[in-house]
């Protein structure tokens, strides 16, 4: 159970528990692809395969990254199934259940290649070096950063600034609140195992969700006038909020479509090219409900909510703000790339 | 497990399973307490007493019933305590933890005094003949249309008629669907073990709830102008839709705060006397969460959802309507039977 509920928490690479609340492993591998190579992992095109599950937030981050910047001809990318067992994520969605690229079944196997005995859990997202198949790293927040700051010479053309140096602190500051209140607060309501806990995480929660609507209430974006790698790293835990946390991690004081500005911002957010069009509601659902026994052990998936209004009008745009910045749009997602059919927000 | 279950489902007297659908066991101890006395068990003020959980819907209905009808003096009450082990319902809310007037500390003992041999599940509400304490009867159905139609020597002044003789046919109409569809609809959704029969269970839940939606756009009560049986059947399940049924049994496909009329028409019973006072959302809660582990093996209670907004104004006085007919309102709850400070809908 607790290695079930470890792999998944996707991220979480183990988590201790102290009276009851839950508790992050946060110790990955911490290797980092620059362009001066300083770590022995040279910025490279073609040398690294990307390896995600849509169901996880942390590496949808990547995947939305990937996408806004046109990283997709010098970074592939692999897609792990949604559902997984104790021994971590799979390539069960390609043809023969092998990763076509690295020719592994299971994303362990590139763990292993690396560190024969890696005792912590295999998570996603995970950059995998294809001449050794060796993961270079899984710290998703560096691997972002690295993306939007070391492979500027393979952007496409019209690639938004997600990482302004003018505005890197302030990103940052918004983070403190950002990851451990609300990405990481909604797993610790989840996981909770004592009422307390519990009580004491959904309130600290809730609190947050207040503080960043407020700031929101009045600025398009989080840090600036354009999209951000802040906004991104509050997308994936908002776009996760209804279909799973609400239920599932009894994150239900309100919904997210119950709370009028954070509710229109991530709409504004879907709506754009790149954010919407990378979201598996299918697969966040399966994996969530029927991963984590521990808290639901029928793993029956709920049939609900409603997803069409996803596309409904958000009016943020009468905030102002430049989205792309002086960049443009990405362009529609590659044939292969695609969600699959049924899988987005219905439109009406 | 499944004693567990079948206990946790307050009226369910055990249940079988087909292809992972909930199937609820509806042999009830069928006994009646009429003007005539037929069965053995006359009209009697003082003789019987009413055992109910504020946690059950089935339960609650007869509490508003009662109430409703003033029938306080002439039929005592004894409320059992929101959680249960699978011996069934205790009255550990009462002092000593043995209620006071049957000197029981479990509801099971009633039912022992009855048929020793009692092999079905022990449920709320039931009725219990003082001088033997044995059960008379727990089929919830009939024992509301009795108390509306054998009891009339014991109204209090104003009483409403619940089950107009002219609308008894109509009330029962509604109730093929409220019945299957919605009230123990939303048992079939929770207590579903096959993802398919889940499904099947959640559209028709859904489909009744919009045929009902539809009935109540145009007018105020389910049947006639004026409250009746039939709305108090809906209320109860109505008033457990967010805070339970919503998230635990994956009745998610909108919140009820999300369907507008149906969601005025609570609020508007709710704000009714008789209603929304009786209503222990504290109990229903801990209920639902800490009873059924097969569905929430943390048994951890959501601090969610707000309540505040049962309290919102709710206009469906512009539809008419005359809530007592030529009755009146309830006076207020007597002091004894008041549901506990904190327990009910905050006003905000």
């Amino acid at each position: 159970m607790s290695e079930q509920r470890r792999t998944g928490a996707s991220q979480s690479l183990g988590e201790g528990e102290k009276s009851g609340s839950f508790e992050r492993d946060t110790r990955y591998i911490t290797d980092r692809i620059t362009v001066d190579g300083r770590d022995g992992w040279p910025v490279e095109a073609g040398r690294y395969r990307l390896v995600v599950s849509r169901a996880c937030p942390w590496a949808s981050r990547t995947v939305i990254v990937r996408r806004l910047l046109g990283l997709e001809s010098a970074i592939s990318m692999g897609i792990c199934g949604p559902t997984h067992d104790e021994r971590s994520w799979t390539f069960d969605l390609d043809p023969g259940g092998v990763d076509p690229v690295l020719g592994y079944e299971r994303l362990q196997q590139a763990f292993f290649a690396r560190f024969p005995d890696y005792p912590r859990g295999i998570t996603v997202p995970a950059m995998v070096d294809i001449p050794t198949g060796g993961v270079v790293t899984n710290d998703y927040k560096q691997m972002d950063i690295d993306l939007e700051t070391q492979w500027t010479a393979h952007l496409r053309d019209g690639a938004p600034d997600l990482y302004p140096e003018k505005y890197r602190d302030e990103i940052e500051e918004v983070d403190k609140i950002v990851y451990p209140e609300i990405n990481n607060g909604v797993y610790r309501c989840g996981f909770a195992t004592a009422q307390d806990a519990y009580e004491k995480a959904f309130d600290r929660l809730f609190t947050a969700m207040d503080t960043i609507s407020e700031r929101l209430s009045k600025q398009r974006y989080l840090v600036g006038d354009t999209i951000t790698e802040a906004d991104i790293r509050l997308f994936t835990t908002l776009v996760r909020f209804d279909p799973v946390y609400h239920n599932h991690f009894k994150c239900n004081l309100r919904k997210l479509s119950e709370m009028p500005v954070l509710w229109a911002y991530a709409r504004d957010l879907f709506q754009t090219p790149g954010f919407g069009d990378t979201v598996d509601f299918v697969h966040i659902k399966q994996h969530y409900y029927e991963v984590h026994t521990s808290i639901n052990p029928t793993q029956i998936v709920p049939a609900g909510p409603d997803l069409t209004n996803w596309w409904d009008a958000h009016h943020r745009e009468e905030l102002g703000g430049r989205p792309f910045g002086d960049g443009t749009p990405p362009p529609p997602v590659q044939p292969d790339e695609q969600v699959p059919d049924g899988h987005g927000a219905p439109r009406s």
